[in-house]
């Protein structure tokens, strides 16, 4: 358990976390030095599943075998009453570990040889097979794939997803077929489509069957696997005692409208739900009282409402939080309704905990300093499991007790990362020049002396800087620990929320719907130059206090952080140095296949007279100019758009790089969250040789310590390949 | 033979074919009625050669076998002396068919079941291997493949070009490496160029090997594939007694330079030859005196020069011609230096004869009021054998005294093509509002009658309309014979040719070597909008003269003459129909892999202010309009800047429709050229629906006769799935 304190924590924590002043009162603890193994191989937790006993917890670990190159997954499960952890299923993949309801058993979708497909595991480690489709699909980013997970190799998939109704009788799955059919002519979308991939994908039908104790399964639907709701969310189900209702996605916006149906069990036909389409992602949330939770009234002023069957309300007060967030989702009622039990992330504290809701209208967090995240109950839900985690913590299981709010260390996850060195954090909140507030982490380096200015670097991703302990999907490549190792200081800083102001969600709406309600040049204001006024902000705030060198500043982030970084750095010059992941969006030349958020972003094609205006005013590579950041672009594909971009700079006199990391073979690619633990070790390294280059020693960050295994890195990195492709200023 | 007078033809020809006034002395040859497979299955000689003493021709056709649906291709073997043709060789693919110097046998590269090797053939049709590789690379368009040659399935190719030397005594040979490499990380300029490929390709190398009777394989360089010259040209060689010259790609410009250097058979070791890097394509041929033929001074009044080695210069007079044009090659000294034969392209007349060299400096021409193309002399240059054919005229096979300059008939090459239909055909050659001269064809329908207008289609393809009987490379999936059989008036229209001017000639090389020195509204104004005058006052002049319906005309092209078409009908409003093949050039989705020649047009990328001028000017999309023409786009690709035109297209609410043909799986791609004759056949349908849409008879062509068989193809088309792509305006 060594090195750090397990008591027993906050009961019905109000969250009072002070915010430190920067210059005061920063203390980290000290550790062992990190390794870009230690952020590769870091514990990621994915699914816990509790026995109905409340006596064991499941757990599904996603983490590294180096040896191998590979990804790896394991089950663990732990015995409460001893802490003892045992891996009792070790694989390439494993996915969506559930409890059997009504079984001491554990369900999941693995590959165990044979493919992807669905086994029950006993708590000794046996396997049996539960459903088995022998007809696989290949799945990945690879010729001849159906498009896959992200951060998985290309592997065989029988069986796609399933769900088991609350009683356990009752079990829905779906399987991929992949239609065998002669050459065909394309014609019109179908041929944008294909000029928007770089690998081919075969025809492949999702198909979902029920299966009810005794009786032979039941086809209930199927839909092609261009339909994201059946394909990657297993047709968001919801169950009742008569039927299963299923969602048909029936448009191809990035946010799509879904269409529900109802298969009722007595007729064994579907019939559409009363309810007319709606968006995709909106979760049904059970209230203690049997209706549904919701988020009302706008910005600041939201509470969190229970709209009961009968048509009254219970008012469970002001709430700045998203429901059963799908980073750390769930939601328990109590058999007897007297109270319920969310977990919920707190958008302006950027963490995760839990909520209990009871009958009459009292709302009580469950939380820590941190997050509770990943958690899962009992079935009397009188005692539930969770994994406490925060950016510079080392996630660790602990048991929650819903009645008293307490909650009690078991064992850690990962031995080794709890012996690293925990870095100095504070929590920030501020509000930029248009008005808007944003969250964010200032995150101190190893040996942190205040009076002295560092150089800083910013990484960002949407809304995932939070409490959680390294996730891809906000730290990508980007070597966070390496960079505080070495006397950075990293600004972990998310997009101004859009929970804040009904404006910001409308143009959030606007740009993904294409619903043209709000005009381009006011997307690109909220969304994207909002977000960069953040940083503004930011920045001007860290320089006044002294704390950071506004000369030596940089910025890194992947996938919608790309975007926010190809604009920061042709919008403004705050930046010496840029890191941006496997993006190429906002460029024109994804206009012929991003027709729908392009029209709302620029209002028309490149070509367009009338939409000039608005290409000119934030295109990256319409932009780029001499003196701007220098900027590494690191690929998973080789996406025109980013290739655009890079040319652009290149043609601007600017410093660049772009870095195509390879998959396992030629026919396939690396994955935008990259999964091979060789390409992952050489990315961090890649960002953090150009910081340095940019930022670090060589320009002159005389108060940063060096340890001599730096030093040779740094001496190697000369010898890289791709310190050939860029320009020298 | 029937059909057709077979006599001994014009000896020395002077060429004063008379400019038939349209509508007057058109006369048609009747015969069958053409159907798509006679277009599909169209006789395309590519080599010729002769025995060294005269008797014998071997020949090597192209075909398609339609029960099979993939090319076939023949060699065969035709004794003069009583014009027996019988097929010695039949294979999936044969290329590069010559005689062996000093040897009563030919050398061929050939699939016969090892992938592509070299063979020895006799004449009976026996086959001996002469060089294998065993360790083939599959080259192509598809996943995994070396890029390959046009218009030919995936394959695997061991040895991928051979030459003899002069007296039969040596042999260079290249064969395909491929490297088995370890993924690795891309950057710069590789990441680019993966950007810009649909199908992966491995890492190739070509290596050049001598063979010498009685030594072992000496391996003389070797180049990466992407050396074009290396790669497609077989390194360009030139045989001297004492050493083997070969050219190295310098650069990666669309017309690159070449480093020439000298393998000497006595050190075994190669120097760089005297020569300075010069453009590719320049080949050397060789005059009677010993000296280089050239090409001297300017437009109308160029002249043909033999440059000796003594420095004396010969004038062999006026000459608009190009020697030993790759379409058909050839050139031939006597032994005795009395002597030399060229194989020449007449430029201003379309059409490709041989040029009888004297010493003295008497030029003469051999030919006939067609083509004499593929053309092979004996080895005492005492007699020749040449495939004659014109656009309207099935090729059949003739010998030609070199002496008396006379052209015997020996054997038609396709007797079923010799029934067909024989269409009325005016050359034609006029002058454009900027001053220069194109020419062209007007091809008449079946049963034309003077007086009535008619709807009328253009094809073009750079200079490929000339007198050779459907080639792919100018007609394509143009269905120009059942265009005429259906009475459309056909218009093979060229582009204004170069050779008259030294301004054309400077804007074409400073497009595609980038060397700066046209501004680029000067090269569109030389290169595109040139060529959009030609088609002005043409279709200006056919309309004066009363021959074509000006509201109903029609236009189209590939590749090169994808680009006209798209240009064409978003500058002007001549047409209302448009077939554009497998391009996507000029669009800005090409930039980012098209820079050199990007620059040459249009001074910049899109996002450059300063180059937007340029672009508006040109760019097809930037300039789709409604109201103008329908545009069919015919795709073995889904190239990106196509589908950027075909998505302008519909935004402007322009009717437009997108087809692409499928390759033999999904990890192939149809070729730029089709090969695949169930896509031929379905291409050349489409087209006909197209224009009978848009021109024909829903548009009230009255005078236009309608075959029964016709009707029910017209009316099954509105079954086809392309018809739902297009927005009716």
């Amino acid at each position: 358990m060594g090195g750090r304190t397990r008591a027993t924590l906050g009961l019905f924590v109000i969250a009072i976390e002070t915010f430190a002043t920067p210059a005061s009162g920063i203390a980290a603890s000290p550790g062992e030095r990190w390794t870009a193994s230690d952020i590769v191989t870091a514990p990621q937790v994915s699914d816990l599943a509790m026995s109905s006993d409340g006596k064991e917890v499941v757990y599904l670990l996603h983490t590294a075998n180096l040896a191998a190159n590979r990804p790896e997954f394991e089950i663990h499960l732990v015995t409460l009453a001893d802490g003892k952890d045992r891996v009792i299923v070790r694989s390439g993949f494993l996915d969506r570990l559930r409890r059997i309801p009504g079984k001491n058993s554990w369900s999941v979708l693995a590959d165990l040889g044979q493919g992807v497909q669905l086994y029950e595991v006993k708590s000794d480690g046996t396997r049996t097979e539960l459903v088995r489709n022998p007809k696989t699909v290949l799945v990945g980013s690879a010729d001849g794939a159906d498009f896959g997970m992200a951060q998985m190799p290309p592997m065989q998939v029988g069986i796609a997803s399933y769900d088991w109704s609350p009683d356990g009788k009752r079990l829905v799955y779906s399987q991929l077929e992949e239609e065998r059919t002669a050459p065909r002519t394309l014609t019109g979308d179908a041929v944008r489509e294909a000029s928007a991939r770089r690998r081919w994908s075969p025809h492949v039908r999702v198909s979902f069957f029920l299966r009810t104790n005794g009786e032979a399964d039941a086809a209930i639907f199927d839909r092609p696997a261009s339909d994201r709701i059946a394909r990657y969310f297993g047709g968001m189900l919801a169950w009742d005692a008569d039927y299963v209702e299923y969602g048909v996605q029936v448009d191809d916006n990035p946010t799509p409208a879904v269409q529900r149906y109802r298969w009722s069990f007595r007729t064994r036909h579907a019939t559409p739900s009363g309810d007319s389409t709606a968006l995709a992602m909106q979760d049904r949330i059970a209230g203690p009282g049997g209706g549904e939770l919701e988020i009302s009234g706008e910005g600041p002023e939201q509470r969190l409402v229970e709209k009961r069957p009968d048509g009254t309300s219970v008012d469970f007060g002001k709430a700045m939080i998203s429901l059963s967030d799908w980073r750390s989702p769930g939601h328990w009622r109590a058999a007897d309704g007297k109270f319920a039990v969310v977990a919920v992330k707190i958008i302006d504290e950027a963490k995760y905990a839990l909520l209990r809701l009871d009958r009459g209208g009292k709302s009580r967090r469950i939380e820590v300093p941190e997050s509770l995240s990943h958690c899962a109950f009992d079935a009397g839900l009188s005692r539930g499991a969770c994994i406490r985690e925060g950016l510079t913590y080392a996630p660790e299981l602990v048991v929650v007790d819903p009645a008293s709010g307490s909650v009690r260390s078991v064992a850690p996850i990962s031995a080794r990362h709890l012996r690293l060195e925990r870095f100095a954090k504070v929590r920030r909140t501020w509000t930029n020049r248009f008005g808007y507030e944003a969250v964010g982490f200032v995150l101190y380096p190893r040996g942190y002396r205040p009076g002295r200015r560092y150089p800083a670097v910013i990484v960002t991703h949407g809304g995932d800087a939070d409490e959680r302990f390294i996730t891809t999907e906000f730290q990508w490549s980007y070597p966070i620990q390496l960079l505080l190792d070495q006397g950075y200081i990293v600004l972990a800083v998310n997009d101004p929320y859009p929970a804040q102001s009904e404006q910001l969600q409308g143009a959030l709406r606007s740009w993904t719907t294409c619903d043209g309600r709000v005009a381009p040049a006011e997307i690109q204001r909220l969304v994207w130059l909002n977000t960069v006024e953040s940083y503004r902000s930011l920045v001007k705030q860290l320089d006044d206090e002294g704390l950071i060198d506004p000369a030596k500043l940089g910025i890194a982030g992947y996938s919608a952080g790309s975007q926010m970084v190809n604009v920061a750095v042709t919008q403004t010059s705050l930046f010496r140095a840029a890191s941006s992941g496997d993006g190429g969006y906002l460029e024109p030349a994804a206009w012929r296949y991003q027709q729908c958020t392009y029209r709302a972003i620029y209002g028309g094609a490149p070509g367009d007279a009338r939409a000039r205006g608005n290409y000119t005013a934030l295109v990256p590579s319409y932009r780029a100019a001499p003196g701007q950041a220098a900027v590494l672009q690191q690929m998973a594909e080789p996406r025109s758009g980013a290739v655009e971009f890079h040319e652009a700079l290149i043609a601007a006199g600017v410093p660049a790089q772009i870095s195509l990391y390879p998959g396992e073979t030629p026919a396939s690619d690396e994955t935008h969250l990259f999964h091979i633990p060789s390409n992952r070790l050489a990315a961090l390294q890649e960002n953090v040789d150009w910081f340095d280059r940019w930022l670090g020693r060589g320009a002159g960050a005389s108060n940063m310590q060096t340890p001599p295994s730096r030093r040779s890195s740094d001496a190697s990195r000369h010898r890289r390949p791709q310190e050939q492709a860029f320009a020298v200023p």
